[in-house]
């Protein structure tokens, strides 16, 4: 059975990981008969953000601690992951993506990102396994990868961004996957558009499905 | 189109919402067809979860604020619940249901309920609209309502509480639905049995079709 290992970024779409994208990458993953681990950084969020208001909150929480809602308290932090434990790696999106484990919300072609995200991206690229990204998540290949080919979509400004960092951008909608042969790695959408949750699932179980497709 | 009622009790299974049950109940519902509006009690949470290691957490959130970030913001106080703007009305589960909106949880079958909660299941009820509720959440039926045929599994000092408060229990196992004709409620187990996400799905998905179809 094939295992994924699934990077989280928080809980919620403004300052974590985006819900739908994450539960709906779960589902995908045992759907097609693999399994997954989930993984997070034991590391403060920039910033935590009423999602009604849209306004910042005087509060300080954990990347790891949040994440475990989604991951229903079986998650590990993100500098235990090896590479040899797994056979493809997942990025579901939400701007905790942007803000927690890189910065690229902040700082676009400037942006830093965490080193052990870096890690796992590199070890995983250089024993040629697949790297998924969903929504915002193409941003960590682009600040890792060389001349990697990736979609977030349709957004100039991000797409801008992208393309500064050496990325090679394809324009693409609802479900679509892009798949970077040289790279091995496989990038869609999901709420970098207006999406509604049955674009979302489709766009979680296309992107899983051509993963494992790609391992037979 | 067919419109839903889904009432959320936080972000996370051990102080709120579910996340799995509320994501995938929103989509079994477009997959079938129907919309949704989400709401919430604009109340503070019993308390707060770690949810890697189960201990409490020395802060305060909000149930409706939390349960934001499932909705994508998109979400409006449970007072603000009208029974004549829908055909149905879910409830996912998570301990958050058990803590927040009644605190069975705590008191058993001495448990009270909040009084926005019961409204919008009364007038559900008396208007002859399909109830459902996931995992927990059926206790919820049983303060509410009498005689009513409900199911939360196989676990018996919750049925043996459930029993007290005059429900009648029906054990089931993943994915099976218990329709109560008479008080027309729809009542599944989800993570209140040893469940995967794809159980999780498929309870999801046979309780929101069941409801569906009982509105034809």
């Amino acid at each position: 059975m094939k295992k994924f290992a699934v990077v989280l970024a928080g809980c919620g779409v403004y300052d974590g990981a985006e819900i739908h994208e994450a539960t709906l990458s779960l589902y995908a993953i045992m759907k097609y008969g693999a399994t997954y681990e989930i993984f997070a950084p034991d590391i403060q969020q920039f910033h935590v953000v009423n999602h009604i208001t849209g306004e910042e909150m005087p509060e300080t929480r954990n990347v790891l601690v949040e994440s475990a809602r989604i991951a229903r308290g079986k998650i590990q932090p993100l500098s235990a992951f090896k590479e040899s434990d797994f056979d493809a790696l997942l990025f579901p999106g939400g701007f905790g993506v942007a803000k927690n484990l890189c910065n690229f919300a902040f700082e676009g072609a400037n942006a830093g990102i965490l080193p052990e995200v870096k890690d796992a991206i590199v070890s995983m690229n250089e024993a040629g396994k697949p790297i998924g990204a969903l929504c915002i998540s193409p941003a960590l290949l682009a600040l890792t990868l060389d001349d990697v080919d990736i979609t977030i979509g349709s957004d100039s400004g991000t797409i801008e961004a992208l393309e500064k960092l050496g990325a090679h951008h394809i324009e693409t909608t609802h479900g679509e996957v892009v798949h970077d042969k040289n790279s091995n790695v496989f990038t869609t959408p999901c709420y970098m558009l207006d999406a509604n949750i049955l674009e979302i699932a489709a766009g979680a179980e296309n992107i899983v499905k051509s993963m494992l497709d790609s391992l037979e």
